[in-house]
């Protein structure tokens, strides 16, 4: 605890350690469900999470949004509890809970006092196997949803861009329908479609029972068997392969305009491999690849074509490589006032270009290096971020090994590795290259 | 048929009539398979078809090419027949038969001498319900499919590039999926898949009977009430919803080079309405504006960028309305050495806007309009022509009432209404613009 709380006062003052092992505890229970403990006793508080390994990509076509719609649902009533007494109790008892919905997974996650865990398990293992849906509280939670959509998507040229540049980056993989779902899907989804997703894929053998914080890994594992372990598996549970991508041959562009939109801006995504068990080589230089091209001020973008030429106010590139199939390299470039996107498309690949012939600074890899470092022991302090970071991985199907070999395979990244993974990704027969533009240039 | 025969004699010979009647019979079997007789006893042939309302966008997403598998496993063994034994008794009894496969639909057909209609139906109903799935002529014929994949769209350029051209035009419908399906899911294309396609959609009320030919109505009903009136309705037939596009609000464009294009082309495509039941007015105005801009040498496309500008040597507009969900309007555009795709699409473009801004030649219209009523008398001659309309018509979810009244709502098409389609058609925003290139011109 003593070291870690002085890595928090700042980046000097540490030495970087070669391996820093997370408290971590892991075991299966009898129906399957696995069972992952974080300790970090600083403080008498504790995670409850549930990780399911089903997603909006593991919705069946015509019901997009399904995923999402159902983790509202959750929140209504159960056979033993009335709609909105979860969250009720979590707060009556000092807590606070939430949920999310993504490509590969959806998670339900409560922060307590480490005393009121055994609560939550009952309460999310109820919840699990015990849903009652009700036409009357699907059509309201319909309504939310689709308000949700309206917030988010609708009302956000940018996320409306972002859905088109997705659809046309994915040509077979759910990856390419929105997490949230088509408006017109969203509009018909049933009772009987959440509850479809319910039964096919909330079970304790597609489940993930992360706790993390001050807690007792054996204390932890006598309730999750008492309250998880007594539900049935389902055995029909499908094996989770999804239509993966056939070979992307062909370059791609796509053009939004939206009245609203203040800022035109200029994207390109090129489809990339994700991190895959015993195999993250390429998902690490990719990672390293993203921090160096585009990861902030100091990165070769922003340094080229902010400082040097003054034709953007930003850019940027990322990768995340936590995705079950596969993800994609981002690039975004925003041009000053009176330069033109296709000016500042031009001088991003110039850039990229150059930098494949002159190859990585030396310096500026150990520093970007050294700065994950920081930051993975940064996230230790943070035992929220760290849970997430499992769930998120494990949902994705990577390994715990996986995970706690990450760090290391990230810094044996070479130069050579670097812009190997430049070449082989940027390879715009798999890119889409997307203008987010105003009304005044509507192309039509 | 003395009509017939003379209008056969030219174009010139003919009084156009109002409303020509196809001698058409049809009516529903007691287990929902419907029947459909088109007469025509010229000769003492007929077509026995069966048309399944299944077809490629039917098929559940990860297995592509199912489809035209199954179509393929037709011809193997059934409880009662040999593999091949099928194509073999059509051959011996001095017949032909074959079977294709698309988006929309699955179509087996024979054409015999009148008096082996029986045979064929015993044959063709005993395969609707019999069929004995074998892994090893499953495992062989998926060999087959791959090379037919491989004859037909890897060695072909052009259709490399029209299936990445649909996977950018569809967003959500499984349009976007190529019929024969991604090389990779066919790859893995099982038995069980095959079978569960069989089990879902090969029933007799998802079917429908097709007899074109020297027979007489009655007679035929006979037959079928005998052969296929016998076989049990599938009760879990699925309703037929397939997934749907959301509003596509995005211009899109691709680029594929291959270097065995030895002459690089654009095209455009928009997102189009299709024809509805009792509802065709739209889709018979695109059909006349397709042929009024791109339909042949006299057409608005070839006369301005071909024989005015020079710029082309080939320009094409084309639709078709014949489709249960949304279809596209297509162009394409061939430059002559020397003129860049850029120069021809900005000058079909130009074209396409001069057009709208013009309106449409009254002359030209009319040709037109007496080419169309001019085709369709001549297809009446070719029964097996008009019993593919028939059962395109049919399994893209029109009625015998649709099929008959659209050649009038051809007719009264005018000319706004082909302007007004335009307008509504030809918004970039449900647009892909392709250029196929040769590898000189790779952008990488």
């Amino acid at each position: 605890m003593v070291r870690l709380l002085a890595l928090a006062l700042g980046v000097a003052s540490f030495a970087v350690p070669v391996q820093a092992n997370d408290l971590v505890t892991d075991y299966t229970l009898d129906n399957g469900m696995q069972v992952v403990v974080v300790e970090d006793h600083r403080a008498p508080v504790v995670m409850h999470m549930v990780w399911y390994k089903a997603g909006s990509a593991d919705e069946q076509p015509g019901v997009s949004g399904v995923a999402h719609f159902l983790e509202h649902l959750l929140f209504k009533s159960t056979d033993n509890m009335e709609s909105g007494e979860f969250s009720a109790t979590v707060a009556a008892n000092g807590g606070r809970d939430n949920a999310f919905t993504s490509y590969d997974m959806t998670a339900y996650h409560q922060r307590v006092a480490s005393d009121r865990l055994e609560l939550m398990m009952r309460m999310e293992s109820d919840r699990m196997v015990n849903l009652r849906l009700q036409e009357h509280e699907v059509a309201t939670e319909r309504e939310v949803i689709i308000e949700e959509r309206n917030q988010r998507v609708e009302n956000n040229p940018g996320a409306l861009f972002r859905e088109q540049l997705s659809a046309a980056q994915y040509q077979n993989h759910r990856y390419g329908v929105p997490v949230i779902g088509w408006r017109h899907e969203m509009e018909a989804l049933s009772l009987q479609d959440a509850r479809s997703f319910y039964d096919t894929f909330y079970a304790p053998n597609n489940a993930i029972l992360l706790v993390a914080g001050d807690v007792d890994p054996l204390a932890v594992k006598e309730l999750a068997e008492q309250y998880y372990g007594v539900l049935p598996a389902n055995p029909d549970l499908p094996e989770r392969a999804r239509p993966q991508e056939p070979p992307q041959i062909s370059l791609r562009r796509m053009t939004y305009n939206d009245p609203r939109v203040a800022q035109p801006y200029v994207t390109r995504s090129y489809l990339a491999p994700e991190r895959n068990p015993g195999d993250q080589e390429a998902a690490a230089a990719l990672t390293l690849l993203a921090e160096i091209l585009g990861g902030g001020q100091t990165s070769v973008l922003s340094q080229k074509l902010q400082f040097e030429q003054k034709k953007v106010v930003y850019a940027a590139s990322w990768y995340n490589g936590t995705s079950l199939d596969a993800t994609t390299f981002d690039f975004v470039v925003v041009p000053v006032p009176g330069v033109s996107l296709q000016e500042v498309e031009d001088a991003m690949d110039a850039v990229v270009s150059e930098f494949i012939e002159t190859g990585v600074d030396a310096e500026q890899l150990a520093r970007i290096k050294m700065q994950l470092r920081a930051s993975e022991i940064y996230e230790r302090d943070n035992v929220s971020s760290l849970a997430n970071r499992y769930g998120r991985a494990l949902t994705a199907g990577l390994t715990i090994a996986d995970i706690q070999a990450w760090s290391d395979i990230l810094q044996a990244v070479s130069e050579e590795d670097i812009i190997a993974a430049a070449e082989q990704v940027f390879d715009k027969r798999r890119s889409v290259t997307g203008w987010l533009m105003g009304q005044e240039e509507v192309t039509q």
